[in-house]
């Protein structure tokens, strides 16, 4: 008998393959001379090279400190920066502990936040489990349903985030088509989403756990509300989190980083949850890692224990309030004079969401992407994957994906870099307008 | 309708709660004066304060340099790392790159190898796929099989390792069952087995190639190398890995950790596969946290670039050879008058492996365990944990589950404490002689 080497990979190695971010990293990789308003990196000269330095000396100072450091930690994350997280929580929720009904047990430390979301999805979703999402919504959260074989049902947003009406509405659809059961969480990014910049209102944030808990009639329902972005605020209010209406403490689930409030190599995130969904999480954490690096751990708890962590946040913000304005500046600059051409003013958050005229697609296979990369060396992630099309309900019951759409970014570029991209882009964009 | 409050998880995490370590690390917590030969720390006093510092120092002296290591990197890693991880393999292999077939794109860096196991797992495994193991193996990867639904079945295995007749055999048998095609991995732990500390033999390292390959009918069956221990090598000789002996590169798989021979807390593994693997790893990797700290990372790098890694190692070795002596020692001294009891003398690796008469079971809620924890105040790790059973197949096709052995560790104890450590194990087994 001829052997065979053809691999037969798992099912979910199916469905996670041909990532779109892959196929960003790869123009940029292929195209050194583009400049990038599209990698989600943070701005690199603003990162906290003397507040990890003298963190790390502190800690190593102390060689029973560092040796702790260089050990094996627990799963769960140090239990000092535990403590340390739930002061921090308390801080920006402007609550306690108490109120919030949190205490060090139902915080897990991950590997950025997305290590989070991806193990919440692991433990919650089967394949064809529901997840309803806002539309546009953060793109790599939908690439981790779709690989755990997850339906991703999106529900219509406007400028105040995502639509309660709509996601009441389609939970009701869900209901009549008897697929009520799969649908296990609502994903929420709160403030200055990824990619739109939008924030939900406090209205809606209120509203959205009263219509998750209407709709548990099978089981329990899961916000899962994602605030990557929430300490990177420009111009107010700061708005409370999902999670502190939360009573209970068991509907919402909550995740926060620090990759894009202090440094992102450090790799340290965490999330909130009642003590069933910690215990799963850190069950499936366990068998996949032992428990994020310690190391970054102890650095990150002295950075908050000496309250440098939130002078950095303070400078930050300017960094990017300023970085922020450059983008709009621009926009205006060279943008405003096309027609039916728009854009969103985020309050915080890195990125500006840009819609073209209808008949301008922006897709990777587009003429204006492959003009914009290779001819005017300026590149943007296209709107169209922010958004999830889900083959199981009428196409009538669905947000459309719209594909004029640019997500742009001015974390990583500098002023001049922002200047320079948006010139750029303009020019690709005018010879389609 | 009354709502509903129930917790609807997925699949997976049924079957991956109740892990043995768990309960394992919650007895550590609950019994504070308990010596643990159970934990699977590394040794505390050796571990690298001094060229961690120097490294990040000489890392943080370029402001350049500092702000890469705290920016995001790539899922694969960071590119100088892997540089210098392909010159450290191809010094343990003691062959050039080119013979061994390997290139920086084949090499992934991990959280651990722990990761790369988990991970590997998630991208080859769909629940009811089979993985064979040697009879006994290292738990915590059973865990991670039984947390993605594999079956696991276990092989014979002698004092040269796992049997390759025995696994031949086993191989025949699934075909005639039909069950062929869901065998996906043979899995192996080839120097220094976590928990029996031996090492699989030359002989079978050559020989499990072409059985994996002659099995190969449906599709390719690849063998997972896990070499966790293998710079750990306290009495010669070292063996080349069973990848050394893949032609092609493609039948095997192998990892390795820089936890045990410099530092778990930086957590930082690697694993070297085909590229097609790389890729699905890659893939998931991606999702699931966009690649392990980049400091570490970094840290790391310099310790290899500088050579102090490798000058660590040799004093490592040196460190945990004394500590290996004197667990035998004080086994010969604490043991030896017990009759049917005797243990396997490791040349390397972090355990020692001890089988007592047949008629005493060793197991959590065993009398033994339960008088060593709570009258002798010490822990060692059942070794029936070690142990997979398939319901799938007829108990006489495969390895009986021993319940009489325990898994012993001088990692983490100091030498008084391996040699009370020992002392108090005999009173507890004494009792039951």
């Amino acid at each position: 008998m001829a052997l065979s080497n053809e691999i037969r990979f798992s099912k979910k190695r199916t469905w996670s393959h041909d990532l779109p971010i892959s196929y960003l990293m790869q123009q940029g990789v292929e195209n050194p001379g583009v400049l990038s308003l599209a990698a989600g990196l943070v701005d690199q000269n603003s990162l906290p090279v003397s507040i990890t330095k003298n963190a790390f000396e502190s800690l190593f100072s102390d060689s029973g400190a560092a040796r702790e450091a260089l050990q094996y930690g627990t799963t769960a994350g140090s239990l000092s920066l535990r403590k340390l997280l739930l002061t921090h929580l308390t801080n920006l929720e402007q609550k306690s502990a108490e109120e919030l009904g949190v205490t060090v047990d139902n915080l897990i430390v991950t590997t950025g936040s997305q290590q989070y979301l991806s193990l919440l999805g692991e433990v919650l979703l089967d394949p064809g489990d529901i997840c309803l999402v806002a539309a546009p919504t953060y793109f790599v959260f939908l690439g981790v349903l779709q690989g755990l074989g997850a339906r991703i049902i999106s529900v219509d947003t406007d400028e105040s985030g995502m639509r309660m009406d709509s996601l009441d509405s389609t939970l009701e659809m869900l209901e009549s088509q008897g697929q009520l059961d799969r649908v296990k969480m609502i994903y929420l990014v709160s403030d200055y989403e990824n990619p739109s910049g939008l924030s939900l209102s406090v209205e809606r944030r209120k509203q959205v756990i009263g219509v998750a808990q209407k709709w548990s009639k099978q089981h329990r329902i899961h916000i899962l509300e994602d605030l990557a972005y929430r300490e990177l605020c420009y111009d107010g209010p700061v708005l409370p989190s999902i999670r502190s209406f939360d009573k209970t403490g068991e509907t919402v689930i909550l995740t926060q980083t620090f990759s894009k409030s202090f440094a992102p190599g450090l790799r340290v995130g965490f999330g909130v949850a009642s003590k069933q969904v910690c215990a799963a999480i850190s069950d499936k954490k366990g068998n996949d890692d032992f428990g994020s690096t310690n190391m970054s751990q102890h650095i990150l708890a002295d950075a908050l224990r000496e309250n440098l962590y939130y002078d950095h946040v303070d400078y930050l913000r300017s960094v990017y309030r300023e970085k922020r304005d450059c983008m709009l500046d621009s926009a205006e600059s060279y943008f405003s004079k096309f027609r039916n051409v728009h854009w969103i003013h985020p309050r915080g958050g890195l990125y500006v969401w840009m819609t073209l005229p209808e008949s301008i697609e922006t897709g990777f296979q587009s003429p204006l992407f492959q003009k914009a990369i290779h001819q005017d060396k300026v590149m943007y992630v296209p709107g169209e994957l922010c958004y999830a099309f889900d083959h199981g309900i009428d196409s009538s019951e669905q947000p459309v994906i719209q594909k004029n759409h640019m997500r742009l970014t001015f974390g990583v570029q500098n002023i001049e870099g922002i200047r320079e991209g948006m010139k750029r882009l303009s020019d690709a964009v005018k010879s389609f307008i």
